[in-house]
């Protein structure tokens, strides 16, 4: 090594100031509601901006959105994606990125909007942030998961080789708008999904919003979130929009003082950390929210196994999950080699530290490093028996057992 | 639009700072030399890196690069990928990817080493960038190009659907390590290639800087910017240094008010207005440096066209172009219906507007919206002259002929 003295170095310095919104706007497709067309910034769009819809939105909404951009002469043009987990792929990825080509996307200024689920979103979102290295979007929500989590996230992912979530960016869209009223037409089953994620907010920081879910859990379920008739149910008219603002608001603040993940012990995690490999190997069988709010529980039953919780706090746990059709279990956490597998490359993830979040009680949390294989097979059992219990009496009661 | 009153929204704030050093090492190889297997932040590497190789590098330096790793028992795998231009793409992105999932990397302590000219520093800086939503990577440009241009840049590109750096990202690696060394083997195009960057760098900014290269242009490529040899050159051993210092310094300077380019007036996209497209047009004839200096001459001519630079210094220009082996001119510069094609695509890249950084003087720039197709014709034109002047007699002045 030679010279050492006369070796010149230059440091660059600089931060990347980011700031965007997440705007609830009821009748987003009334003709005189502007808020599809405003830049955020207040500025213009020119030239053709690409609206990209998931295949539901297409068929409910398709119509009425053509209407809306037709009456407000928006040059706009279209795509139709297809939502679901399988979908979330390179190739739906490239496939948005030459309809960007063929349009004639901007830098800035004909910013891409996406109407639907967090599928659709997160594959826009990658292409808008690659999309020469990177344009603004604007997004649309249209799931309970994607009104509730997808909405505040910064980040985009698509899956790839077998992994959750491997390939993405963070490039958060300046805004997302929020309009409740795609609810009424989403699934049963995809509300349930919608609501694993803001059980998971519930557990971790918002007792109140687990006492919401705990009350009013099947009967937002029922009336989709839709301002309920007063007439046929006692559920009052805030609560819809107080269970998805609590929801958004928590995210809201765990995400802002890290967004980047410079701190790897993340709350929002919690759910998050043995379900990835398990949803990938149950695909297409289970949703992303199912697989989280089984792993909800297979932590409380960790954090129930060292004391951390007491039985009836981990039943009530299970009880309102069960209450909201969530499945507690699923054979594949019963899979030992494979949630260890699960979380060998969470913690490659998390750089090498488990980073567990676990329940202290319900709204807290806690982050353990030192979890064991052996506490992972109890958990493991654990679920074995939530699957027996939820096959024969779906109301048994697992806490005792442990 | 019913209830506006009742619309609730929500607001992220916040800030990424961004930090990153380059710095020069002689002698990277040498076993003694901890450059290479230091982590940026002083923190130690964990689980296996991955070291991605040019295969000219491979070539080259294959076998010390082992011995290095090896003598220094660090657990590595390998990858060789091809450079040129065709070879930034999708795949090779992919076959990266693939082969960080092989080796387990982590998020933050495993970073990868990439080894090579621009085009593997911006495949595997993309791959990066997306791997697990970006993981960290060290770099080590080994061509003059790679070390004046590349190793300041944050961002990373592949080219798509026919268009130069179409998809990308803004992910600068932590560190990226010079080797002068590297150039001795450097094939001379390559050299007069790099030169390509370091003449745009001095037309913008750096009048000394252009008086070197028109001093000891030809004499840097011939000794390959190593310490010369005193007996047979008359080139000051600082020449070297000084170049590649004022170059990388430049880069700098322009890159860390700017680094996501918000600001759309860059006067580093000078040379790069008219390029792009002919640059793609002519693969594999044209290296990029190469397409770059002769835009920084299309773009002279329109300067000289309007008067912001005299004949005088328009020549000055081309004959500085010339002594380092760059062609000024190419047949498809002549092309007006290509080049306005290309500048299309670029006033689409810098959002509506032309921005088109034009010379007022050699080491000075100003930025132009106006520019008209009768401009580009002129310039066009401009630019088939070189090409017969080329063709006939090398040095024949053309700024007489405007
Ligand atoms: N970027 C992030 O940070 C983030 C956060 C949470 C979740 N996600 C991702 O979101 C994805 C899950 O999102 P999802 O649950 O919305 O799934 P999804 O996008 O697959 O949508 C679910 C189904 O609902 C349909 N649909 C959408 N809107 C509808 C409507 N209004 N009416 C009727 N049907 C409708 C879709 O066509 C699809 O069949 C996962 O891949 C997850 O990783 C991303
Ligand atoms: N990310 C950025 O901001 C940025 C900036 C400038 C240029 N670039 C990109 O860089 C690319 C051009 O880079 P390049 O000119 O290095 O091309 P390159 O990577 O294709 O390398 C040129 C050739 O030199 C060979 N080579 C590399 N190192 C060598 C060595 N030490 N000895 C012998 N041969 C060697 C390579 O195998 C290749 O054949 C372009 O795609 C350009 O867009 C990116």
């Amino acid at each position: 090594m030679k010279d050492t003295a006369r070796q010149q170095s230059w440091k660059i310095q600089t931060e990347l100031p980011v700031e965007y919104e997440i705007v609830e706007s009821h009748g987003l497709f009334d003709p005189e509601n502007p808020d599809l067309l405003s830049l955020p910034g207040g500025r213009r769009s020119t030239g053709t901006r690409l609206v990209v819809l998931d295949h539901s939105v297409e068929e409910l909404y398709g119509a009425e959105i053509r209407g809306y951009f037709s009456k407000n002469r928006v040059m706009v043009d279209y795509l139709t994606l297809p939502g679901s987990e399988e979908n979330k792929s390179i190739e739906r990825v490239l496939e948005v990125v030459n309809k960007l080509n063929d349009v004639g996307t901007n830098r800035l200024s004909s910013p891409p909007i996406v109407i639907g689920g967090g599928v659709v979103a997160d594959v826009v979102g990658l292409a808008a942030s690659l999309y020469r290295r990177g344009i603004p979007f604007v997004r649309v929500p249209t799931t309970l998961l994607g009104q509730v989590d997808v909405s505040v996230a910064a980040k985009s992912g698509i899956n790839y080789g077998g992994y959750r979530n491997r390939l993405g960016a963070y490039t958060p869209p300046p805004r997302t708008l929020i309009d409740r009223g795609f609810l009424a037409t989403v699934p049963d089953r995809q509300l349930r999904n919608g609501m694993g994620e803001i059980f998971k907010m519930a557990l971790i920081k918002d007792l109140r919003l687990f006492e919401l879910l705990e009350e009013y859990g099947p009967e937002l379920i029922a009336t989709r979130f839709q301002d309920p008739d007063s007439t046929s149910t006692s559920l009052p008219g805030t609560v819809a929009d107080e269970v998805i603002g609590r929801a958004i608001a928590g995210m809201a603040e765990e995400l802002q003082p890290n967004l980047w993940e410079k701190d790897l012990q993340r709350s929002v995690d919690y759910g998050h950390s043995f379900s990835p490999l398990v949803e990938m190997r149950a695909l297409p069988e289970l949703l992303h929210g199912e697989a989280v709010a089984m792993d909800c529980v297979f932590s409380a039953l960790i954090a129930a196994g060292r004391g951390l919780i007491g039985s009836a706090q981990l039943e009530r746990i299970v009880a309102v999950a069960r209450r909201m059709g969530l499945e507690p279990s699923h054979p594949l956490f019963c899979d030992v080699a494979l949630v260890l597998d699960g979380l060998a490359d969470t913690v490659r993830h998390r750089d090498g530290r488990q980073n567990l979040p676990m329940l202290t009680g319900i709204g807290q949390v806690c982050f353990l490093n030192d979890v064991t294989e052996n506490e992972i097979e109890r958990a493991c059992a654990g679920m074995g028996r939530l699957l027996d219990a939820n096959a024969a009496r779906p109301e048994q009661c697992i806490g005792s057992e442990l």
